[in-house]
């Protein structure tokens, strides 16, 4: 097939699919786990188009999403193109399960395992669903040849194996943008940046808090309002806060403070195997220090992570 | 009396200290803590002028001070001013004591008690000690109305209580160092940044351990050495580094590291209540990640804080 650089070649792409998509499904129903990730979302809105409310998307709000994104995905979704969205708010559920596990492996275990528990829970309310959408793209294929398990949902119980679809398999990343903007989805969701699976919770080192869970998602929706602002949106590949369990002392009205430090990261990358950062002006360096200490409790210090990988990696755990 | 603003009315201010302190010392013993620091550093030698090895110059080493200091302390003053000096290896004593306390205010007061119980010790081991030199100054004099006990030595017991000594404590550190320049005392010593009491205890923050407490040192020197090497040493008011008991993922040589980071802070300040930041050049910055997280064990990232006080303080705890 050729590469899809064009809007022509998505929207005969996208012409080609539904009609796939409607001779593959028929009249069953397709269940999709929608996080809101540029993948999940094209899949969406491709199913969407061809078989309209036949597709039930999941959003599971894990409590561990940037700010504003479950809001997103149920504006875009269900209000904008008017999807069968069931929204299912399991923040307790998964900080509860998280309270005191402070190791990133076992972290990363029970937010995977949680997710496959909701998910399935949601499956088992439905009735007539014959298909599993995921949006496994290319890349992941490749990939899990090796080492990693992607984002797409395994691990459901054997009397619920669907019949898989996956219409975005042979795309590669820049593909499934392309397609995503023909098909209407907004650009911040099109063009969103990579983000992990367990979320904001490999930011929230160690132990997750909520209020320092909090921190990280304030600091977040700063840093990137600010990158927007100073037209850094799209030219640095990822942007992001952490925030340590670690505290130092500060001062503010003239009273001692006791505080954890926020550290900010950018980089840039072409595939992900060596990083390289970015530097940042010493005008918009300040501007974020004066804003994350004043707006965001609980943060009196922000530092700037100006390590490549190798020796560090993209993210903290 | 005329401030010190030139070498001619150091040189003043010596010879007439000179004489004062030989008439006010005759044939005894003076007693000194000798830090390393410009103040005790320029009493010492003032006192070595004026009744040579009459002064005993007691230098603890409590493990807590920057690479090379002590090795410092005893070329200067016992190889080439040939100084009566006292070098206390307390190491041990002080990191054994030190062992597990994680809270800021206990470890002060810790490493404060125990200076004082090692000096003590020293002091009873002397015959015929008359006074005690101090390298009080006369800021010192004007911030002890307030709140903080500075580094001299009180806190001595009641039958070690001798007559004090303090040649410079009408003098600014301004000219402590224009005096101390005309002693004949090296542009390191004499322009020395300012050192917290606790040494780097306080950079090394929470439950110090000899591993990190070495990480702290070793990185501090490479930053030591890069601000002389590019011009910044006597330009920034104040750098150094801090490792903070976290540690976060990396990768080197394809493997898997968990390790902490290093911050680094420089800063600059006219009065030390409020405090603004230096922003580095991008090269520079790159140049000390390189090196800090090759050179120093246990060390995958480097943060740069940029944080003014306020909110922050210029120290971690």
């Amino acid at each position: 097939m050729e590469r899809i650089t064009t809007p022509e070649l998505a929207r005969k792409f996208i012409e080609e699919q539904v009609k796939e998509l409607r001779a593959q499904i028929g009249d069953k129903k397709v269940l999709l786990a929608l996080s809101g990730g540029v993948d999940s979302s094209v899949v969406a809105a491709l199913l969407i188009k061809a078989v309209g409310k036949q597709l039930v998307s999941v959003h599971v709000n894990h409590g561990l999403l940037r700010k504003g994104e479950a809001e997103q995905v149920v504006r875009v979704f269900r209000d904008e193109l008017n999807a069968n969205l069931v929204y299912v708010d399991a923040i307790d559920r998964f900080l509860d399960k998280l309270a005191g596990v402070a190791d990133p492996e076992k972290k990363r275990k029970i937010i995977g395992a949680e997710f496959i528990r909701v998910f399935e829970e949601e499956a088992r309310k439905l009735d007539g669903i014959g298909f599993l959408a995921q949006g496994t793209i290319y890349p992941d294929i490749l990939e899990s040849v090796g080492v990693k398990a992607h984002h797409n949902v395994g691990g459901l119980p054997e009397d619920l194996q669907f019949e898989l679809v996956e219409p975005v398999r042979i795309l590669f990343k820049d593909e499934v943008r392309i397609v995503g903007k023909q098909l209407g989805l907004p650009d911040s969701m099109v063009y969103r940046q990579p983000f992990p699976g367990p979320g904001l919770g490999v930011r929230c080192p160690g132990a997750i808090t909520r209020d320092r869970l909090e921190a990280v998602r304030e600091s977040d929706a700063i840093l990137r309002e600010e990158f927007a602002k100073n037209g850094l949106e799209g030219k640095v590949w990822q942007y992001f806060t952490v925030v340590p369990d670690f505290k130092s002392t500060g001062v503010t009205d003239g009273k001692r403070t006791f505080n954890w430090p926020c550290i900010i990261r950018a980089i840039n990358t072409t595939d992900v195997i060596e990083v390289t950062v970015e530097h940042l002006p010493a005008e918009l360096i300040d501007h974020l220090v004066q804003r994350i200490t004043t707006e965001v409790p609980g943060i009196n210090r922000v530092l700037f992570d100006y390590t490549p990988k190798p020796p560090a990696t993209v993210e903290y755990e």
